[in-house]
């Protein structure tokens, strides 16, 4: 998608060991009407998955789900990294090793908000090593639901986590897909 | 705004203590289509403010954050609780008590995103004791920037942060008023 792609050439920056800064338009401040037409674009990208439900996980994660859940029309759930007082004792929740936070985190969601029969676009703003989407991936799993593909904004594929969800078998789209940014490039493939 | 009102007294649920539980459509689970009339409707409220950014807390202030942004053209910026990396290290910080979570939290704005001359319009799902609204208005001051307006999604008016945030001056928004939950009760106001 070459608006998100131009954006992150003009407003990201490479800090080196992989880490792009995209918090001037994505994940500190956002550009809404650069959410919405990323919503707009990846709702199309899966408009034939028939997804009853958009998941994603708190926190930066929220604003790419919520517009593409707003053009599909279904609800969004996002998955909480601390339990709130409002849901019940029993959950599902699953561990996902952080890469930028250097820690594990928990991913928790109610069952009331993700059942069997369900049909599961897992949204995120970042495809890197993949491990988070896999902790939604168990979420899902774990409420009975299926998975029916999996949607970023932006794919470091140079950090495999394409690969490791390819065995999920469901359609996998990012906005921008930057495969190399060894000595302070930020290069995009196809 | 009689979409939400009669949203929160279909799907909403009075748990007690004054802790309304409207997680299958605010702050877990997300209906995009009601947050985006929100955000058109709080634009609509604050459309003679002229601000230049919207600030919120994360994590359920973004959502209604994020569509009154959308309407209003103007980016919208979310105040980390924890200093992430691309951050940097002089930030703005204030501590504000949170009464959900019954601890005090930091709420941490980047100096890059939130300048001199900037109006701010604050937003959020919850007008309660007003003191995560009030930390926001602190950042927004330390950064020397003027708050315009404050608008929530829902405020439990027997809480208080009207009262507190009255001393401001600016106009204060809320899009469904809930002035008694007492007994098993959710009572609106105007």
């Amino acid at each position: 998608m070459d608006e998100l792609r131009l954006r992150i050439l003009t407003d990201g920056r490479n800090l080196g060991n992989g880490i792009l800064k995209v918090d001037g338009f994505i994940n500190h401040q956002v550009d809404p009407t650069l959410m919405n037409s990323c919503g707009r674009e990846l709702a199309q990208r899966f408009g034939g998955v028939r997804a009853t439900k958009v998941l994603t996980a708190e926190i930066s994660g929220i604003a790419p789900a919520l517009t593409t859940a707003m053009y599909l029309s279904v609800p969004v759930v996002y998955a909480r990294k601390t339990k709130p007082i409002t849901m019940p004792d029993q959950i599902f929740l699953t561990l996902a090793p952080s890469h930028t936070k250097g820690r594990t985190v928990e991913l928790i969601v109610s069952p009331e908000y993700l059942g069997r029969e369900e049909r599961v676009l897992i949204i995120d703003d970042f495809l890197a090593t993949g491990q988070t989407i896999m902790g939604l991936v168990r979420l899902a799993q774990a409420a009975g639901a299926s998975v029916v593909g999996v949607g970023a904004l932006v794919e470091k594929r140079f950090e495999g986590g394409r690969e490791l969800l390819s065995t999920l078998g469901v359609p996998i789209e990012a906005l921008a897909v930057i495969t190399d940014m060894d000595n302070g490039k930020i290069v995009f493939g196809d």
